[in-house]
């Protein structure tokens, strides 16, 4: 399928745009994305996105090169250039190109259409395995281009027969390398609040947990996995995905629980009616 | 003046070589480099640069597509195809392009021929400045990408007149922005020896200085600063350049010291010869 770009005010077939080389992306990983998905033709969440990624770019001190109304008239032509009614959409912002390659200059945005890629069936029935990884990011809060720490760790993942990292530090827990994290006790839902970004599928399923549970938002400690009844992470490609094993412990039973269950099911609906 | 650069197997001029928009150095920050200048025609310290940039990538895991001689003669030809006698040159090494934006298929390798930028004579005349930061460097040991830092902080250097950072974390100083950090008392010499990135020019240096010095490599706090007779920092651009100011401290009595003045003259003479 073939997917469209925007660079830099071009738009063309994603696989004929490149970055010149003296990009402080590439070159010093000064660099900002975001990445969300649309749903019946409109992107999810659009506001909430904007905001996030509005933030993120004024905290790199990165002026924005594009209006809201402007980059949302992009992405609707982007949408419609491809072959499909949905899409995912990949904002990437950098320094821009450097002369000296460390001043900033002017940032390079780019907007990519790329296909959605869901996740299997069989992790939702079965729950995934994570392992624990002593790890915090740098600039959680922001969505910075700094993922190293996932790819360095890749074959220790596979390895494990694992999905991912949990980062935690000195015993508190803060995310998973490109999702959210959730614990169920009881009718008790708790979320890490510090040393994370801040996802909007986790904004999501707060307001939805928030109509059956108590939900806090508070640092979160290894030691409340052992009571845990339930855990799930959340991100725009994963939904709801239920975590049963996190290294060699057994959350819960071992087995989804009702609570992930039905909180996948409710952003389901709201999805499917967005 | 034209540079040259190779690509993937390609040589062409610097400003038409270009990056796909997969390459995971660009999207995920997945990329490592090194730098170093030519004296009178030849790499200067080749054989440690070629070892720090092979010890890089392998904790990176990343697999390098090119031997040392192979890398030697592209240099070379490199250089050739300039107008100078000496020249600088990036390696930049990514996790090379992805098709799902996570997973290292094949490193993508850069070699560019630079300009030498070097640093203005006032500095070595007057020393410089540079403020302290609470930071220290992830993988520090590794010639990563990752300057986030320094470049969030342009504008808090710019403001308080200083020229770079001088990271330290509880108490323990590590290294600058993108150089080595040395103090001086008497006869002695100290510098990090940890959570450093090991300098080719702090190696030369210590070498040097080890003819006529006690030369100790340890955690050095920064209580050390107050009763220091001088400071300099070590980097392939800057050689040995004094360091007269740290904050609101002055080291020493302010003016460039004896001891970096003939390190940086010892330095001088390895390279006029090389």
């Amino acid at each position: 399928m073939a997917h469209y770009g925007y660079f830099n005010s071009t738009i063309a077939p994603v696989d004929q745009l490149a970055v010149g080389i003296t990009d402080l992306g590439l070159l010093r990983g000064y660099g900002l994305f975001d990445y969300f998905l649309t749903y019946n033709g409109r992107p999810f969440q659009w506001d909430w996105y904007w905001e996030r990624f509005q933030n993120s770019a004024s905290r790199m001190h990165l002026p924005l090169p594009l209006s809201k109304d402007r980059t949302y008239a992009i992405l609707m032509d982007l949408l419609d250039r491809g072959d499909a009614t949905d899409t995912a959409f990949r904002f990437v912002m950098t320094g821009g190109y450097s002369a000296d390659s460390i001043s900033v200059e002017q940032p390079n945005l780019l907007i990519l259409a790329e296909s959605i890629h869901p996740v299997p069936a069989v992790q939702y029935e079965k729950g995934i395995k994570v392992i624990l990884d002593d790890y915090v990011r740098e600039m959680a809060e922001v969505k910075s281009t700094d993922y190293k720490r996932v790819i360095l760790m890749a074959e220790a993942i596979r390895s494990a027969g694992a999905s991912d990292l949990l980062y935690q530090k000195g015993g508190e827990i803060s995310e998973l390398s490109r999702s959210n994290f959730f614990l169920v006790k009881g009718n008790q839902i708790v979320t890490p609040d510090r040393h994370i970004l801040h996802g909007i599928t986790r904004r999501t399923v707060i307001q939805l947990a928030q109509r059956d549970f108590q939900v806090e938002e508070r640092p979160v400690l290894l030691s409340e996995l052992y009571d845990a009844d339930e855990a799930f992470t959340t991100s725009s490609t994963k939904k709801v995905l239920p975590i049963t094993q996190i290294g060699e412990l057994t959350i819960g039973d071992g087995h989804v629980g009702p609570v992930s269950r039905s909180l996948l099911a409710q952003f389901n609906e709201v999805i499917e009616t967005w």
